[in-house]
């Protein structure tokens, strides 16, 4: 077990004029659907914090419970979700906290300021303060809350011995195969479980190769990484990496972003899971090298804007003169 | 001369609950008032584009020439600024202008949203779009005007064979005693020169021993260090590094950031200059290594606050709870 910047490599390179300016490493892995990894670079054993990365497999234990049968395929993909606080993931958010006889007082995420820009704006227009709602993660919190109320147990849902949690690091170490050596206080203040970064990326590989008549657990992978390939839009938001991915990809790829630099994606038809880290945790080298690697595998067109934008740039001033460019190093 | 990434060596560590998250490389180098490199980390040959923190260079023709002759000493700490666009700003921008008998059209740097929130959610609640008066780098480019009308030259001062960048490229190659061998576009459209780490510190360093009673060069230095100094709140803004570790310290160290991960200080009393580049162009990096080498040299207090905050963190979740720290290499 290696720390997070031991034998990485380069992955992206930021070019101003001729000259490099920017150099981002890491590693990342893409597995099989048996788990096995079929390709590295950098140092495939390096322990990460997934971050959000994981949220698909943070939500296996509200599908394979039972406890959220009644929810809609587009809460699934909410449950999924980095959002950006935008009019759409507000209300979903309210809406699914009064399903459930609950209110914004009842979330563990703290507020945040939205990144979406006319929610934002709305916002401030009305002098209110942003709340829990839009927090990036309260479509987490809301299946955690369901799964919460199912299990019978406390409004502590964040605590790392409450049993949603206790469900989540079961559910978290049984997909990685591997179990988790150490937790962390995340973002939303729920737990996050650390992991090696080929074990992140043997659990997508069992994402994508899990099938619709297999065991619960396989049932819940296909729900899961279907529900964030059909809602894109509610994953992350307008102009956002993971929502402009998957949509140029048809939805038939689930990705997903990771604070501090991790991206995973899932790929059904190829039965290949990809889980990739950033040592510096820069978002431009993950978002750049998730999409390096799915063009690499055929499954977005390198000619697709998004992909283009991500893994050339261009870099421009503020006047919008051309000032460099990104290049990838693998 | 070597690449940004060679050489590079660890100097910022994000912990996570105890477990290593990101870590940032880098190289900093700390030079006497001759210019002599005095201490060193990571590849003090590595080439740089020094972006916003060679700014108190890009002002020397503007104070040498005499074209800056009747600006005030805020004036001049303006020119220096990488600022947030306040009102304070945005005032000064276009009182300045006025003074010239120009307007916010003849500016080359493009608009940009304001960082300082009170005047952005002016914007906001009066619809208004932010203008070229708020760029961060408002200040340099009126310093650039002012000296380009002193000069009799033509309104396209950005452009890399205009006068007034001519008159820029000789300061910062005599400065640095080093030809920059290249150029790129900076995000304000004017042209940033690369230089040597060691050479971009040896310019500090001569900031640094610069005297009163000295030629005009040091005279100019004086004037700018002292301009800084004396308005860190024009320099950068409220709750900026910048403006913080410039008032910890009394305004006697003249401190400035740069796109990209750069940072350097000019440090009088000691008659040493800094200067640092993170190789993932990571802000949170160089601000930590900046106080902790002027920690380190005996001139900000370890127990200030922004010091503290800067090097230390913590890192906490949305929700206020404790959830990591900084933790510095060197």
């Amino acid at each position: 077990m290696t720390g997070v910047d031991e034998g990485a490599v380069d992955l992206v390179r930021l070019i101003r004029g001729e000259r490099l300016e920017s150099v981002h490493r890491g590693h990342a892995v893409i597995c099989d659907g048996r788990g096995e990894m079929v390709e590295a670079w950098g140092d495939p054993a390096a322990l990460i914090y997934p971050r959000s990365a994981c949220k698909m497999v943070q939500a296996l234990p509200l599908v394979e419970s039972g406890a959220g049968r009644d929810l809609t395929e587009r809460q699934l993909a909410f449950a999924c979700a980095s959002h950006q606080g935008a009019a759409i993931h507000r209300e979903m958010a309210a809406a699914w906290l009064a399903d459930l006889g609950l209110a914004e007082a009842d979330l563990r995420c703290g507020p945040q300021e939205p990144d979406d820009r006319p929610e934002r704006d709305r916002l401030i227009r009305a002098h209110a303060e942003p709340c829990q709602l839009h927090n990036n993660c309260s479509g987490k919190h809301c299946g955690f809350l369901t799964l919460g109320r199912h299990l019978g147990a406390g409004p502590e849902y964040t605590e790392i011995d409450h049993p949603v949690q206790r469900a989540v690091r079961a559910a978290f170490d049984e997909t990685c195969e591997f179990q988790s050596p150490a937790w962390g206080v995340d973002g939303c203040s729920a737990p996050n479980f650390t992991t090696r970064l080929d074990a992140l990326g043997r659990a997508m590989g069992r994402f994508a190769a899990a099938r619709a008549d297999g065991d619960a657990r396989a049932r819940a992978m296909v729900r899961l990484r279907r529900a964030m390939g059909a809602a894109p839009e509610l994953v992350a938001g307008e102009r956002r990496a993971c929502t402009d991915l998957m949509r140029a990809m048809s939805g038939e790829v689930a990705v997903k972003t990771g604070a501090e630099g991790v991206f995973v994606a899932i790929i059904p038809a190829l039965e290949r899971g990809i889980a990739l880290k950033i040592c510096d945790g820069g978002t431009r080298a993950a978002e750049a090298t998730i999409a390096t690697l799915l063009i690499r595998l055929g499954v977005l067109a390198a000619e697709a804007p998004v992909a283009r934008t991500l893994t050339h740039g261009p870099i421009r001033s503020r006047r919008g003169l051309e000032a460099g460019r990104i290049e990838m190093a693998i």
